[in-house]
């Protein structure tokens, strides 16, 4: 095979063969094909597309390319939730110990925030001595005591993944719904789980933000995730406002315990209830719907998954008293509050908005690297659709320094709006497939 | 700005302006901007297009990526032609000299043979001691004493192309129109000429096979022409069967003689009188069509262009003698003869079975940097449309040993066919742009 028939057949609209895309795989790991013919069948697949077959095909060979955790003789099936990323999106952080506690085996690698998205394991780190960087026989020994651990990738994972990624990053090829349905994918399916859950998120605070798109990237995962033998489900679910009332990673981690102490505002909860009981019947434990949210039920009203967490915590080097505590979590010194410029109905605090004000207050990172501010962040105060009176607070930031409050102030000002009439309510669960 | 941005707009079908195309090109011809994303845009290009004003804007600055001739006080107005490559065309080898003759200023830059098509370089080189690389300075002398050159480009014009081929060439991003028109103008364009004549080649020996893309490169390369300040017009021709008889590069420098001489096959001769008395009338030495075709018709029959072939023969370190006694070129070995398989009319002589058979004998290269042999190649006994009778010779091969012969045979068995009615006739010349 030569790499520059493979791209022309590309450039052309012709699928590749399972064959074909396996080379070429091969070929950029070993970095015996040069980047820019990496890049040249990017920017082809970027422009012509792909098939599911052909998604699933790049998706394996990526797997192939790295390590695939062998999951065998751990206490219990094993599966894994993947969201394709929002704004205070902290269902990992209660997932993970919740279907450990209804007897999943749960291995989630997570990553970390870019942009106005948040990153699991930046949340999680706000526990301080936390690690979230485990060998394999670590994450295998954790996995065997505790059910569930949430870490990030080993470099032995999908190695094509990262050459391709470094490319796509700078050359404009990041925006394909099958690559990124393959760069996902490859991850999650090196985990080596037999069940996996997708939140693909749409609305204006999500990487896709048309409807029409999240439904073919979910379908492109789901297919390669069913292609490998893993039973797969995506659900489509909005993300136009924060999840939840907190953004930023020690909020976000005092509200997903809320959550795993039976509290927490509704929508999370809602999503969290949804996921873990897709969870639980894609890994067999559960013979229905029902039976699955009644599991859940108990995980939560028992204390077992808050239990679960403060294992996962503990076993990781993080202080298992803070789901106790969770006021022992990093704090910020300032405290600002945005208030309700008149009386009406809270019609919208817009996703990315809430994000990017995050980001500046220092929770998130604009480059891949920088270090992120644990404590920093905005908390809701009032949810979209709730009546308020002109003065009352809205909002409050969680702030380090002045220059950093005002810049959250003027990214927030255009992302809360207040009307006359209530907002129509938003369905957060929109499809789910296949 | 930001590569990045660049080839997302060109990703997107967006026009590029041409401070963003000049800023690309300049980076990656300063090696600035890495491979990797100059092969990203390439692919934008290849598969997204380009407008005229685009392609004058890359065209442009590609000339800027190097140097320019000057050819200011020269003894008459430059012009030159380009062909897009064909088979048995040595139009260029009676152009120069003919155009001279008539007054004008012909600094020639020409390139080698890849696959199929011959390469005027290769053909001039058949003629020994001749030498195509001068100095700038050997050049305009020569153009000063001679009025004509045929030479190859020096390193430094249009480096960017040249850096840009070298990628085009292993990421298929080769098959572009624009990307094509821009690489052969830029070239043309650091000529300094004030005037030029495309010979767009469509047909089945043409690199563009279909007549439509023939004339939407005809269009963009005369676009970037005339936005340079360049006189230009594209004429678009037949390119189904060789031109002329002769295909190798000594019987087609004879062959070139013969025209010279006010003989020489009929296609050949009209074609050549067609582009050397629009070359004339362009560059302001003829008052209409009818003026430059009697100057033409002059220079032929006055010996005047056969003497100026001689001189930039000897000017070029050639023995100019070759003009008078074109037997002593370069012969070869042997000779074999294709005879017609019955009695009828021929049909057909395909120009890439043409010049595929002469590249086997060794006339031509598959890889840059192959040496070619100048000897060898085919003439044409008979031509499409004639009567042929059965074992009557069509073609002989020149060839130097018996491996390449066969080959040869073989590659134009499929190329030669005698029909019950004579094919229809070809109008050589489709169309004139603008």
């Amino acid at each position: 095979m030569r790499a520059v028939d493979i791209i022309r057949s590309k450039r052309d609209g012709q699928a590749l063969s399972p064959a074909e895309i396996a080379w070429f795989v091969e070929g950029v790991t070993a970095r015996a094909i040069p980047d820019y013919q990496a890049v040249a069948l990017l920017m082809a697949i970027t422009l012509r597309g792909m098939t599911g077959a052909e998604t699933a095909a790049l998706t394996s060979a990526m797997v192939a390319s790295g390590e695939r955790l062998d999951l065998s003789g751990l206490p219990g099936p094993s599966v894994d939730k993947h969201s394709t990323g929002g704004v205070g999106d902290k269902t990992s952080l209660v997932l993970a110990p919740l279907a450990a506690a209804c007897g999943a085996i749960v291995p989630m690698m997570s990553g970390r925030g870019l942009g106005h998205t948040g990153g699991t394991l930046d949340k999680l780190e706000a526990i301080q001595g936390l690690r979230t960087s485990l060998t394999v026989a670590e994450l295998r020994a954790q996995l065997a005591r505790v059910g569930c651990a949430i870490v990030g990738q080993t470099d032995a994972i999908a190695p094509a993944d990262r050459v391709l990624y470094a490319l796509r990053d700078v050359t404009a090829t990041v925006d394909s719904v099958p690559l990124i349905a393959a760069s996902i994918m490859s991850k999650k399916l090196a985990e080596g789980v037999g069940a996996l859950v997708l939140d693909v998120k749409t609305g204006t605070g999500a990487f896709m933000r048309e409807e029409a798109d999240a439904r073919r990237l979910a379908g492109l995962m789901a297919a390669a995730g069913l292609e490998a033998g893993v039973r797969t489900e995506a659900l489509i679910t909005a993300m136009d406002a924060p999840l939840g009332r907190a953004v930023g990673n020690a909020l976000e981690v005092a509200e997903a315990i809320a959550v795993l102490r039976g509290g927490g505002p509704a929508d999370l909860v809602a999503l969290c209830g949804d996921l873990a009981a897709r969870m639980l019947w894609l890994a067999g434990l559960a013979r229905d719907e029902a039976a699955a949210a009644r599991q859940v039920q108990r995980a939560l009203a028992s204390g077992a998954a808050l239990e679960r967490f403060a294992a996962m915590i503990e076993a990781q080097g993080g202080d298992p008293r803070v789901v106790d505590r969770p006021e022992t979590l990093p704090a910020a010194p300032g405290r600002d509050t945005i208030v309700a410029p008149r009386s009406g109905y809270l019609a919208r605090v817009e996703a990315t908005a809430a994000g990017t004000a995050a980001v500046l207050l220092g929770a998130g990172r604009n480059r891949a690297g920088d270090a992120v501010d644990p404590a920093v962040g905005l908390e809701l105060l009032a949810l979209p659709g709730e009546a308020v009176a002109a003065g009352q607070p809205l909002l409050v930031l969680h702030y380090r320094d002045e220059a950093s409050r005002e810049r959250a102030r003027a990214a927030l000002a255009a992302g809360i709006s207040v009307a006359d009439v209530p907002p129509a309510p938003v369905r957060l669960v929109r499809h789910r497939l296949p």
